[in-house]
């Protein structure tokens, strides 16, 4: 196992009700006035809303709002967000949504604390942001996928071409998050499973690395893979079963905590997010949409290219799916079809084609996605390495 | 599932060398006159003494020192470290050692911010300790089992009866914790499976409470027991296997970190630490080792009395020990026995009459079991069920 450093800096308020606290911990957290951001209004309708005022109010704490922050939030959101912040000497800030407006806030976090372009602030050759300070952020969440509610990153679009850039530091953690499964009810079913998907790929891209005798890590990662199989169909047949709602939620913290399940391990680069983000820029789709389609064809152009992989690829599949084969290469494919079958199971688009990806774009997809460097961690994946990829889920 | 709060305040440092951090980390964390409190002096035979002292020389830190703490740690040593922290106007905590050198520092943090005998500070009705301020706490673990490296909770002795009494606060988490599997590798076999068989425990208690569909904590549980079941016996078998060595010191920080795992479940009362903690009281016996003994017992007396819960046992014997069999009484009573199997290996006693107890004290035990109430979350257990489950352990 290698070393590593373990830190959850984030609170999580997690049940039904827990928007009752909200007040009194800002306060506790030092907000007296906050920036109150959130996206498309969907939390005017559900009730959300009035009772974030009602806290608001309760509490004695002042606000002004940021809203329309969109899917893919682009640094222009970023930029209103800083200014409304600064201009109203805000010290405090609320995301209310999912990964998107949670992602526009901690990058309007470390924006309000830094004299330059937020654009400064995307992670550099060190891994990492170079932030030195932010503003105290809470969320409250209304959508699970992102796990943007318990960790350091945020996923920023810019530029015409839509390019996705990143911002990792530790500052930028929620304080404390409010989960209340409740308030995923209302979440459409495709906006629901791709955020599933999202979740499957976040621990999977923490899964696949090179065997580092994290055992711990790995073994509580496939627990909760087996927990999002296993309920995901549930809130397809009930969107109100309030168990599945509440596990999926907690399954979409738990995968990106503190990267718990990855350290020890040899660490990034998050080879599916590398190639779905071009997804999202060139088509405007939806994240967890982009990882679903990709990862099947990157498992197998895996095992392919990297034979020595194939023990990893099967006890993925006998652990996860529970798969009895005792030959590695004929076990690791039976896990990629059965993954297959879950993505259909949950409505996922079954290729590239089927998504609405042009053939003549793939090219230009691949080029853009290794932009910032070779994708591979278990092989190595250039631009060809992705144009191949992106054939075979075409 | 029900509500709850998630919050893991400590940060981890772990694996090798991470005692460089130290000097700058206390430092951080406000420490310039530190109470450097450690058990019966191995830490001046195996290099760590010499190289925390390195440490605090390098970050101008001056300390004062508390040695000598026992096993079962007992209140005399934490007054005597308040006295000290307190003559010395000390600012910080670092306790160098194993489970009872971290509860009686952090009984020691409560304390020297309590005006009144520490204690008042023991939980009260209410589930917790009245503390309303602790001094920092950090720790250096040399030995895998106890998991206080990473919660709120201490076990300290009163009394002559030897008396085990809780804290339990989240302000006595420990800021940080080195974890430094290399330190363990000279602890002995029979101290090593001990808290082996705490961290199993520990696990387990988490585990066996009526099924709340928290799935994502049972699922990340069954993981980590997997692991403890697997890497025990190659410490066994090399005392110096760096990464069975870290797999289990890790185990151990996950099992009690944040109570994570029964987040959202019904909570304590952890019977098996409850009829545990008397024998240990009685005979002076190493923690560990009074869990293991009194488990299968446990077992087999609330799959018999409460046949509603078999479903959980089954689960436990069928996700954790890949037992095949449909019937979930033939499952329970294989997974009890492969448990004793696993202790059988790991060299723990086979009986209560092996490991020193007396027949003729039992009932004194079990009085003394259930004085702060019934231990059952299960079933109902009173005095006359302990004596029934320490009878069939005998």
């Amino acid at each position: 196992m290698d070393n590593f450093i373990y830190s959850i800096p984030t609170i999580a308020y997690f049940g039904k009700g827990q928007i009752n606290i909200l007040g009194e911990t800002i306060k506790a957290h030092g907000g007296s006035k906050i920036l109150l951001a959130y996206g498309g209004g969907s939390i005017k309708k559900n009730g959300i809303y009035d009772a974030i005022l009602k806290q608001l109010q309760k509490a004695d704490i002042s606000y002004v709002e940021l809203s329309g922050i969109q899917p893919n939030p682009r640094v222009e959101s970023v930029d209103e967000g800083i200014r409304i912040y600064q201009e109203n000497n805000c010290d405090f800030i609320l995301a209310v949504g999912g990964g998107s407006t949670l992602d526009a806030c901690k990058a309007i976090a470390a924006g309000v604390k830094y004299d330059g372009p937020v654009t400064d602030l995307f992670v550099n050759e060190s891994g990492l942001s170079n932030i030195a300070a932010a503003a105290p952020l809470a969320t409250i969440l209304t959508m699970a996928g992102t796990g943007s509610e318990m960790d350091m990153g945020a996923v920023i679009t810019v530029g015409k071409d839509h390019k996705k850039k990143v911002i990792l530091h530790p500052l930028v953690n929620p304080r404390f998050s409010i989960l209340d499964p409740e308030y995923t009810f209302s979440v459409p079913e495709y906006h629901s499973m791709a955020g599933v998907a999202d979740i499957l790929c976040h621990l999977m891209e923490q899964y696949f690395t090179p065997d580092a005798n994290a055992k711990v890590q790995d073994r509580m990662n496939e627990g909760v893979m087996k927990v999002v199989l296993e309920d995901a169909p549930k809130i397809l047949a009930n969107p109100e079963d309030y168990d599945a709602r509440a596990n999926i939620m907690w399954a979409s913290s738990m995968a990106l905590a503190g990267f718990q399940f990855m350290l020890g391990k040899p660490m990034f680069p998050f080879p599916l997010h590398g190639m779905g983000h071009e997804l999202s820029s060139m088509y405007d789709m939806t994240h967890g949409v982009t990882l679903a389609l990709v990862t099947p064809s990157w498992m197998r152009h895996t095992m392919q290219k990297a034979p020595q992989y194939l023990p990893i690829f099967a006890r993925f599949a006998r652990n996860v799916f529970d798969i009895c084969e005792k030959d590695n290469a004929a076990a690791s494919e039976k896990g990629v079809r059965q993954l297959e079958a879950f993505y259909n199971a949950i409505k996922m688009p079954a290729n590239l084609r089927d998504a609405g990806v042009k053939e003549e774009d793939l090219e230009t997809i691949a080029e853009k996605a290794v932009e910032r460097g070779n994708l591979g961690i278990l092989t190595s994946i250039g631009k060809e390495e992705v144009l191949q990829i992106m054939k075979e889920a075409f």
